[in-house]
């Protein structure tokens, strides 16, 4: 049988005491049967990203002591920061990568959140592809009202959590358990420092105002870098494919005489969502497309036709396995 | 107290026998308040798109005698087409031009439903804006079913009409009755008898498969023009703007190494929809932009940049209005 290989995405509500981010995150490494792919802390979010790519059952073993060190080391009746949160591990995304059916995921979600509860009785709701009513399937639904909210909404017989009772745990909160598929932040480089060009492109790509269907956007100005960007989340690659959203963004920009000279992710992307663009200049420019090329050359075609800036081939989820 | 203007597209079930259509037309000509502006027939669909332009309460009084002919002369036990429907008269939808809220034009819905129902004992529900429950926002899910259909689902109390009761009509079966802002039929001409890139440019623009929110949208191939075409509705012009689509058609057809030369409307537009993407063209063009400039230089700006064959002035909405 091939390797089973998903991707894991735990965010905890840490990301300003390096120590206690340490001792966190020090609980993923060096596992047999997974890669610890990333640890991102911010402190304005006061918040730690952590990208785990593996065997399903290597990472789900190695979720129990990584939640215990948080619930030893966050109080969230102390925790406060600009990313809304419940719990001081907030949310436990599994993501299928290779010979795993989503369904599979929905089931590790399922079996993470049972024994999460067992063993510490925090309770867990579970979300995305993993939810179990139609108003759980987005995460802003459960987490609205956060930490402090919850310890009211729970008794809610509406939001009563799969896993556990009535009652948040007194300082860890609860956590969100979900299953989806790989969604890509991707960021837009506009030159300019105006921040309304930004403001207007993403108004015209988003969903909630018209846009794109998966496509969350919003303007942010990157003071360290001195212009604006287009910061968004792409919730379904294959439907939203790179390179439509860029070049929509660059015939928008044209309006407002603005050139967009690169663009960025953050955070890992499929293989597939490369190619899928690459594919669409090879086509219009009329060269040959060999959908097993190297990482290498995905990587150079990405940037000579994107302008991504800073992608390497270690962003690739699939570089990353064996 | 300034004129209030509404627009209404009554769509009957005939669209075969000229003398039929003429008659049910004939009941809404030369009617003090509003203008007849267009009755097209289809012999494929069996159905008949009529569309008045004027004050509401003459446009409701008319319609009226208007239903009282269809009725007359249609017999849904023996009619077919294309085109699915639920009753003789199938739907009449109102739309807000000038002076008038989607508030009001939910209130001529209502008046409406009430006296064809008061007056013929035909039941209509309530759709779009005005509908009374969120699963009869959608029109194809109240006339799932279609008249054959509708004899056992309206007594499903699910599907109690909003006026009449648990039966329908015998011989003109109900009524969709809306309220909902101005839709464009669009349609993109592509330069190639090739079906396929009308269809993946179809799947990248609507809606259903992740493209612009207010967008449906499918291939055709002409035979009269032997081309292809991406034919559409904008549901809302405001969040998606024809130059946006355009371009994006354009974007997509690129990889196809297709041409896209040429565009077209059926039906009518609201002046502000040109006007937002004629500002487009100006902006990324550089030229000045005047917002009051006269309905011909509308036209004749649109042709040039969109492309448009067949466009007239009296294509435009405020156009017909005095």
């Amino acid at each position: 049988m091939m390797n089973q290989i998903i991707q894991c995405v735990p965010n905890f509500s840490e990301g300003r005491r390096p120590e206690v981010v340490k001792a966190i995150v020090d609980t993923l490494r060096n596992i047999e049967g997974f890669v610890l792919v990333g640890a991102e802390p911010d402190a304005d979010y006061n918040r730690t990203v952590v990208t785990l790519i593996g065997e399903p059952q290597a990472i789900i073993d190695a979720l129990i002591p990584f939640v215990g060190k948080a619930l030893e080391l966050i109080n969230m009746n102390h925790q406060s920061g600009e990313h809304p949160r419940m719990g001081a591990v907030d949310v436990i995304p599994f993501i299928p990568i290779a010979n795993v059916t989503m369904d599979d995921c929905v089931g590790y979600a399922n079996e993470i959140g049972r024994r999460i509860y067992d063993t510490f009785q925090i309770p867990s709701f579970l979300y995305a592809n993993a939810a179990t009513k139609p108003d759980r399937v987005k995460l802003p639904n459960i987490r609205k009202g956060e930490f402090e909210g919850m310890k009211d909404k729970i008794k809610d017989p509406k939001w009563t959590p799969d896993f556990g009772t009535n009652e948040i745990h007194p300082t860890f909160g609860v956590i969100g358990i979900g299953a989806r598929i790989p969604l890509i932040a991707y960021n837009i480089d506009l030159a300019t420092e105006d921040l309304n060009p930004a403001k207007q492109i993403s108004r015209a790509i988003r969903f909630s105002t018209g846009g794109f269907r998966h496509v969350q956007a919003g303007p942010v100005y990157l003071d360290s870098r001195g212009h604006v960007q287009v910061t968004m989340n792409i919730l379904d690659y294959k439907e939203n494919p790179i390179y439509r959203i860029l070049e929509t963004v660059k015939m928008e920009a044209k309006r407002y005489q603005v050139d967009v000279p690169s663009c960025e992710l953050v955070g890992l992307i499929p293989k597939q969502a490369l190619l899928d663009s690459i594919r669409y200049y090879c086509q219009v420019h009329n060269e040959p497309f060999d959908k097993n090329m190297s990482y290498e050359t995905m990587i150079q075609r990405s940037k000579t036709y994107m302008g991504f800036r800073d992608l390497d081939v270690l962003k690739i989820i699939e570089a990353n396995l064996k």
